[in-house]
């Protein structure tokens, strides 16, 4: 059963990324590190007592549609208004609205948790998340002052309503449409798919953020408008009353994350009796600037998929690590008690558990490096609000795709760990193999991050930040190999080979780029992002061993620089010769 | 919907794996080419039009438990008839009872195309293969005479029964007991988990081979014997008869491979009412040397396993493909057509696709020289004889693994093309995820095949068989590189740096085993199994490439050399420097 790792995540927090100066600093209001770590052990109790032994419950047991309600997972509803009253819905949620104001660093350490216990019910505070912080950057101070106390406490939850059929990674081709009505608020009609807790019975009302265009919206992603659009209209006392004409005709069959109810949504076709037709809506932010306004939303989310990776490759590796201490299976030379030794002895078991668990380091590392970017910008002003802005971008789609990706492998290690017993559902290992394989699709595919990290990314600051970003990684693996730490120059050597990689890599594709060669730059993309994760993820563990240097966390950065760290070498080797046969073989697989 | 891609498959029979050249020089006897097109096309016919249809039925309506008996898909029974009736179990089953008698390749080449239309439904004659070739190599001609004429025509199936709770890949921990009778036979009593359709409704009669211990045997696998126990009692007329004390106590709920019946079997524990105890059973082979009668079957069992993979990648990338050239999402610059561009058209789809397609056609191929190798070693004499059955010794943990691993992976790769479509089960990309994943756990986990890899394969001739496989590796490199095909030199070049690492990391593991440093070489097995098929698998397009040095081929090989070749090189630095490191990291993850 999980536990949350509640020491590993602060010193990660505090040592790795950052959070330790910045509070030191005092950058960070009255928050201490007492505080932090009382967040901490009290997320943690309630992860691992309350959340996750509720998790494997959802995947048997998921949502069921009946005359367009959902009932959620017994249990999981009580579970849902205990988790809202102990306030963690309103952790960094605006303080003006009843949110607590806390950095987004103790936002990201506790959302791994909720993931790791139970990924498809963390789904729902992932999603309200986001509509908070897009009705509060973008919508009226009325829609505010209705909407968000309710959205910060979590008494409603918000939902993110893009996907159309035709219309999944390419936003110019949504159809939804809006009218403009007397009153000034609008009318919204159409069909959404894949609508993450589109209908739920955790709470009174459901808050849709939805994508539509208005009847002289012009073509393409410039004219697409933010409506919200609340499953019950409120009353001018805040209260929700009758019934709006928004409603989930089906839910989706999926591989994994069967908790969460995937909702086919039908906007305005009529469902409510004697009533106009239409879905109620509100414009958020202005018409045709819609998707900025959700832009804003899904940068955030996209951090927050990371913590899906994350959460789920910490659950797998802590799930086959039991497994594997317990589980007896042939001899091992480590092994000198009675009768067959436990697995984890076997040198093959030790390769799979510790790449398990290097990854999972990494990524927690980039993901609270991000938040730590993102906290930072807020608190900053002028240059260095844009040097922290520009990590921040520099970071969330490699937090994105890397964490995602890892997690899905990191899982498919801990089925492979458990032998048989993995493939069999009682164990657990397979679900989360099932629920992490949708975190590298969906809030952009993860090809998509890679394409955003090199076209969007590394131009930033005319190609300077990510060179800025590439030397504190060089520095950090030389401090590390001058430490005198035992090994550390032979691991320090290899790490530095990764960061030689990167930064070859880096200047290939900004050479593209500003040649207009886009296509054999996006040829390249998907390698260089994971080429990217390696290369920081060195640097990582070299600045966890380097402020703890314990055998534990020396080895493993030792086993990440030796069997690990040289894939950056054929990675650069994809990005920098790679494009030219990839485009010439890929005409061949066009049909006809 | 999946087609059997009959063309390709015997290019690669013929003229990657040397089918063509043993046809030509009459090694196996009057099979000719006509024929072997002839068996090939019909079994496509077969898998495309009646096997794949019901593929989808058996992963949504798998089989059902009542009162002992097994219900399976519906279909499915009527299905298995008329796939026996039309002669696919006999193919290459022994003459003498029935069978056809035709080379290992046309049955790895047909069972690929079943395997890829329903491998849920292809593993049941898979084990009853193993089954025909335990028997007709180690049974009494009584035994043979009663049992193999049914198995061979496919009117009874056979089952291995080797996995017990706490005997999984250490078949040292085996308790199931046998008892002498007076007659000459023997009781079994025991607990078999895992056993692949150990019940089923497809035929009258099923023949369990059975690992079981006699009393006075010695401890640990050498005091292991293997029985035959049925289903139902044969008459002496060769009728089944009364019932034998073995049943079918549960399914397993298994993340894949629905459509199949995973048994809980319980030997001897007097469900008959009336009869004596313990379940009635004959020996094979001689007492206390089951092991070595159960791993002729497992060593071929094993390959066959290897062909679950390249079924599952086949099929994914059929249906990745198809479907990036339907759907539509943003511009390309290879697309001028109107509107929205299909997602083929995309770089990073199509890294996507191209690194689906070449590991496909090399696991296929690896698969393929190991049946040739099997093929050669039965019709050959003296040392020609043991070079053959060495090669196959040496690609059949490669064909398994290899094959498996890119399943899995190819299966995502394919789930990922799809994006959200990917993950909702209607589009069938996740259920081959699902199915794909067993395939590197059973039969010897891909861990313990690699382990066979460095342990007993590289070992062979003193060392030297290995190595003349790697220099045929380089003469086919060297002769696509001398072709004058345009880039093929530059892709050749990079082809045979893959070799020299391969070269490189075999003599470090030779050295390591000689040198008694086990854990060290232990370490590195897994990356070596990789490096290998890598290296085998560059080889195997080139081949091919020139072979049909067709544009498509060519830019394949081309694209394999830039884009997935160049990971050898890490994974030799895993090999010859990654073990210590691994050792040592590994000590920290032992619990206490």
């Amino acid at each position: 059963m999980y536990r949350a790792p509640v020491d590993e995540i602060a010193f990660t927090l505090k040592d790795v990324a950052g959070l330790r100066r910045a509070l030191d600093e005092g950058r960070l209001g009255d928050l201490s590190v007492d505080l932090v770590d009382a967040i901490l052990a009290e997320a943690g109790r309630f992860a691992t007592e309350e959340v996750a032994p509720l998790g494997t419950v959802g995947d048997r047991n998921g949502p069921v549609l009946k005359d367009g309600a959902v009932t959620t997972t017994p249990g999981w509803k009580d579970l849902y208004r205990r988790w809202a009253e102990g306030g963690w819905n309103s952790l960094t949620g605006p303080e003006e609205f009843g949110g607590q104001g806390l950095p987004t660093m103790l936002s990201v350490a506790t959302l791994e948790m909720w993931n790791s216990a139970a990924m498809a019910f963390a789904l729902c505070p992932t999603l309200t998340m986001g509509a908070v912080e897009a009705l509060d950057k973008h919508a009226t101070d009325a829609l505010k002052r209705t909407y968000l106390p309710k959205l910060v406490s979590g008494e409603w939850t918000g939902t993110m309503n893009l996907t159309e059929p035709q219309a999944g990674s390419d936003l110019n081709a949504l159809r939804a449409r809006a009218e403009r009505a007397a009153d000034g608020t609008y009318r919204i009609f159409g069909q959404k798919i894949f609508i993450t807790y589109g209908e739920q019975d955790f709470s009174d009302n459901i808050v849709h953020l939805v994508l539509a265009r208005l009847p002289d919206a012009p073509a393409g992603t410039r004219g697409i408008s933010l409506f919200l659009v609340p499953k019950l209209l409120v009353d001018a006392d805040g209260t929700p009353g009758r019934r709006n004409d928004v409603f989930c005709a089906s839910l989706e069959h999926k591989l994994g994350i069967h908790g969460s109810p995937t909702c086919t949504m039908i906007f305005g076709d009529g469902f409510v009796a004697g009533e106009e037709k239409g879905a109620v809506g509100w414009l958020v932010g202005e018409e045709n600037r819609g998707l900025a306004c959700m832009f804003t939303m899904m940068n955030n989310a996209r951090l927050a998929i990371g913590l899906e990776g994350v959460g789920i490759a910490e659950a797998a590796f802590q799930k086959a690590l039991a497994f594997a201490n317990e589980r007896r299976q042939g001899k091992a030379s480590g092994w000198s008690g009675d009768g067959m030794a436990p697995i984890v002895h076997h040198p093959d078991v030790q390769r799979m558990l510790l790449t398990m668990q290097a990854h999972t380091r990494i990524a927690r590392s980039i993901s609270f490096c991000c938040a730590h970017a993102l906290d930072m910008a807020r608190v900053s002003e002028g240059g260095e609000k844009i040097h922290w802005q520009e990590r921040a971008n520099l970071l969330t789609p490699v937090a994105k795709a890397y964490s995602t990706d890892i997690g899905s492998e990191v899982a498919s290690l801990g089925i492979q760990v458990h032998g048989g017993m993995g493939f069999v559902e009682e164990t657990g290992a397979a679900a989360l193999y099932r629920d992490a394989r949708i975190a590298s699709i969906y809030e952009g595919t993860n090809g998509i991050q890679a394409i955003d990290l090199v076209t969007r990314k590394l131009p930033q600051s005319d190609g300077a930040h990510v060179h800025g970003y590439i030397a504190e990684l060089a520095a950090t693996v030389a401090a590390f190999g001058k430490s005198g730490i035992d090994g550390a120059a032979a691991a320090a050597a290899r790490l530095d080979q990764s960061i030689e990689d990167l930064t070859a890599a880096t200047r290939h594709l900004q050479s593209m780029l500003a040649a207009g060669e886009t296509d054999r730059a996006l040829a390249g993309a998907t390698p260089y992002l994971r080429l990217f994760a390696l290369a920081a993820g060195g640097a990582c563990l070299a600045r966890a061993a380097l402020a703890d240097p314990s055998p534990q966390r020396v080895a493993l950065c030792r086993f990440f620089a030796e069997n690990m760290a040289g894939d950056t070498v054929s990675l650069r080797g994809q990005v920098v010769g790679g494009a030219d046969g990839l485009l010439a073989a890929g005409r061949h697989l066009v049909a006809g």
